[in-house]
């Protein structure tokens, strides 16, 4: 991925082709735009992995507006970055369970999830996920909208078993609509 | 579906089983929140079913952010509503074109594509859309964000030969994600 650092693709420019903790340390205060080549990246809020995440796919994203316009409250900076770890997108499988600690009803995911409730899930709140294998972002709001939580079976050995281990900055177990991350 | 004229599901309360052309007209001065039933909607910023278009599937909207939070600057209030007709989810189908008028290189969709550069689509702008079936959802950044459109096998004969027939608040041919809408 590439990030500048103003809006437009103008400005600094520096290509990132493994995480990067900090843009501070390559010198840049922020970054205002970005394109994504290959892959799908994370983007976090601040510096070390922390603060709102936004799932970065492949395409150009000109402003905070375009990763951040998923949100009300959005970042309008990016400071740390990193790959996503998706091997296997067709393949990719999740269990929802109704309370924290893989506790109470559950649900098995393999596709793409706009509206939890619309596949008969019960209630706007997810208690625990576990990730058997793929890449997923978990949304707030029907329609892959609000605060964004990426959850990979690479990652966290696939556990998230409270709100608290899918985001520094979730506070709360209302997720409404899930997918898979596109490779 | 059932709207509020306050946040967090309070106030005045009115549901709709079919279009709404404006909730002025029911005494509302608006609506900020929502709760969808069954089906998949569509809320427009105005009356008459103009401005912003927001889908709405099923799921709980406790305020404008649950909406709106897909876009920078977002309608803060929805006016009008009417159902979106997608008798046939499983067997979607869009075909997009790199310019207006159905001409150039096109693509095939029978899927959800959160990023088109992904599936191999090259640049950030779709030119025309003809939807053979089912209801689609547009967006004009990757990972469903900005300003979105609805584009209907029984609207519009699934016809959209430029940017205008595909929302009256649409300025640009920018489209990088496309998914199917869930019933």
């Amino acid at each position: 991925m590439v990030v500048w650092d103003e809006e437009g693709f103008q400005g600094r420019r520096h290509e990132f082709t493994a995480e990067c903790p900090s843009v501070l340390e390559l010198g840049f205060e922020t970054v205002r735009s970005l394109k994504v080549l290959s892959g799908a990246w994370v983007g976090f809020e601040h510096a070390g992995f922390q603060g709102q995440q936004y799932v970065l796919e492949r395409g150009d994203y000109p402003g905070w507006d375009a990763w951040g316009g998923n949100t009300a409250y959005p970042a309008e900076r990016l400071t740390s970055f990193r790959p996503v770890a998706c091997a296997n997108h067709r393949d990719s499988r999740l269990t929802i369970f109704e309370q924290e600690n893989f506790l109470g009803r559950k649900g098995e995911l393999n596709d793409d999830y706009p509206s939890l409730q619309a596949m008969g899930w019960d209630g706007t709140e997810v208690g625990s996920f576990h990730v058997q294998s793929g890449a997923w972002v978990c949304s707030q709001f029907p329609g892959y909208r609000g605060f964004q939580y990426i959850l990979e079976s690479d990652h966290h050995s696939g556990d998230y078993k409270h709100f608290r281990e899918w985001g520094s900055h979730a506070h709360t177990f209302q997720v409404q609509s899930v997918r898979r991350i596109q490779q």
